[in-house]
Formats: structure tokens, C-alpha cells, sequence
């Protein structure tokens, strides 16, 4: 299951909210799933279980800190299909005949 | 302007939509926005009028090959803020101490 | 905590969905949650905990069915404050002092 | 073309956002087009591309007097597909037999 999951708070005026972003990165990181962090979500892909069950740590833990808190999820889970994080953009390049731009920092 | 679009097929049966998407990214690369392709979506900054204009495009084009499209937009529109396509995920990786896991194919 | 659900099946041609939703719809009215039925999803209201086991059960049961399913979740989770279902639309018609076109069917 | 729209300011505390909204709900109510607020956001149903202009404007409107605007558009382009305001609420409820709970206040 690939899964984009974007968790920030809605009562901290809008600034300085990456702190609370990387406290939602360091939950995905210790889930051991394949995750990409990208400048309005992170993917995370594995068995659907599992990413579930990290999404709703990730919101729990921003909850707790913060009063009011937004959560984003859109999921693909496509049955018997894994490793979509590196070959969707790989498929797209093939059909454009070049490499696409990816999120590289 | 901060926007991800997202715009698939729905009438495809959910197969090769990779075709579908990379209609989508060309007329992202023609626009000359900067943007980043992942493996649900595509980030694009700049002006917001020029964001809207290759957004609304992109589903239009779409729209004209395929008989049902869906299309997600999500806009963090920040005054006076530009190049986060990078900084944002800077900043997360700074917060937790090392660099994160990047979109990176 | 309040929460937007959509799931769709991506491999069914885009026509004759509302059969697969109603099975999502169904797995919401047994939850006893508060919930409202839109044209594009359905807004769950409850303790965190129940919202986020039916989210999973509805995908998962749709997933059971199909071979490609889209899943999109929305959450306004805001300490403290409940019955939001109604109170929120009704907050804006104070505003702008008229009742507002509510989805009534 | 059925849309949703939701657009809320990140830098007011989460607090009092009814009063922006509302100046959205305005804008949408005087295009002319069908609409539908719920708690979450509104649809708006009509011509292509009058639907993205008036989803523009909501945006444009609140970036006008906030410093940082978040917006979420999902859009269901079904070709030749009018009226789905009102028919696929009731589509799903023919599919369980039984009316189902609407946005109704």
C-alpha cells in the first residue's frame, strides 16, 4: 500500500511548524517502512497494516502536543503491486523519454 | 506558491495511468514552473496565477482524452515565501539532526 | 474529532461506484459515529480512536473487493471542541447572516 | 464537473475561521453556480471552467487578507455527468435500501 501522509497544526500561526513536522518524520523513520519526504508530505509504503497504524501515531502524537491539528491522507493500494515508490516516477520518465525532476533536495 | 496536483483516469480500469500522468508533467516542464514529480503527485511553485493556469491545464487535458478524471489540489500559499520546494524539507532534516529521506528515484 | 472519508475503487471503469461506497456507508452507520453523506465523501465525527478504525475498516473492506482502491482522508481534530458536524456550517451562515444551501438532497 | 473546495488561513491560531470561510461561501454563492457547504468544505457543481475561476477567486480572496492560505480542491470531471449534487447521495442510498443521513444542519 503507498500511502501520502501530511500532519501540521493548525494553532501555532502558521510559523515555525516544521519542528512539529520532523516530530511526524521521526515516528515514519522508526516505523521502519520505506518513506520519501517530499516539501508537502512524506510517502510511505508497506503492508497496509502497518501504514495505517503509523498515520494514526503520527496524528496522534501532533495532538497531544498541539490544539488543533489538520491530517491529510490519500492512499493508492493497488493488490500485489509493491516498490511503487521508485517505479511510478520511473514509469512516467519511460512514457516522456527523459528523466522527470524528482524531489532531490 | 506551494501547489501538489494530483490528476488521474478513472475510466482506465486503474492500468497504464502512468500514459495518462506524463501528458500531465509535460505541460508542467513546458509551463517553466519549478516543480518536483513523486509517486503521487507533482509539486509546482511559483506565482500563484501561473500555478492555477498550468493546473487547470493539466486537468483540462486530461479531461479531453479521458471520459472521468479526478484531480487533487493542495495549496500552502505563503506571503512573501518562495523556494520551499527545498527549504521545507531542509528545515524538517535540520530539526531532526541529519537529512531525510528524499524523493531521490 | 472530526474526518472526511472518500474511498473509490480506480478499477472499475468509473461507473457504477455508488454500489462499492454504499458498503463504506453501511460500515459508518453500524459504527453509531455522527456522520453526514456528501456527493464527494462523508464526514465522521467521534473519539479519534473509533474515526480511525472505521476509516481503516472502510478501506479495508473495499480493498477485500477490489483490485485498486482510492482512499482520501481529511481530519480537523481540535481539542475539546465536538458536534462540529453541524455547528461549523451553521457558524459560517451567522457570518454572512443568511442560512447557507446546505447538502440536503 | 463536481468539485470540492475548502480554503482555511494557517496564520490565525485556529481560531475564528468561520469569518474567512464565510467570505469564500460568498464568492461561491455569487457565481451562480450549484452549491453545497458542509463542515468540512463545499461543493460546487457547473462548467469547467467556471468552477476553476470561482475556486481561484475563494483562494485569491483569502490570500488578500491572510498571510498564509491553505487549499484543498478535489475535482470529479465525469463527462456528459450533470446533477451529481443530488444523485449520487441518492444513487448510494438506493444501493442500502434505505435513506442516508445527509448534511442537512
Amino acid at each position: 500500500m503507498l500511502a501520502e501522509l501530511s500532519v501540521f497544526p493548525l494553532d501555532k500561526g502558521g510559523k515555525g511548524l516544521s519542528h512539529y513536522v520532523a516530530g511526524a518524520i521521526e515516528i515514519i523513520e522508526e516505523s521502519g517502512l520505506d518513506y520519501e519526504v517530499h516539501a508537502m508530505g512524506t510517502l510511505i509504503e508497506g503492508p497496509g497494516d502497518k501504514v495505517f497504524e503509523v498515520i494514526r501515531k503520527c496524528h496522534e502524537n501532533m495532538a497531544a502536543e498541539c490544539n488543533r491539528v489538520v491530517t491529510n491522507v490519500k492512499i493508492d493500494d493497488h493488490k500485489g503491486v509493491t516498490g511503487t515508490l521508485k517505479a511510478k516516477v520511473a514509469s512516467v520518465g519511460q512514457k516522456l523519454g527523459h528523466t522527470v525532476q524528482k524531489a532531490c533536495g
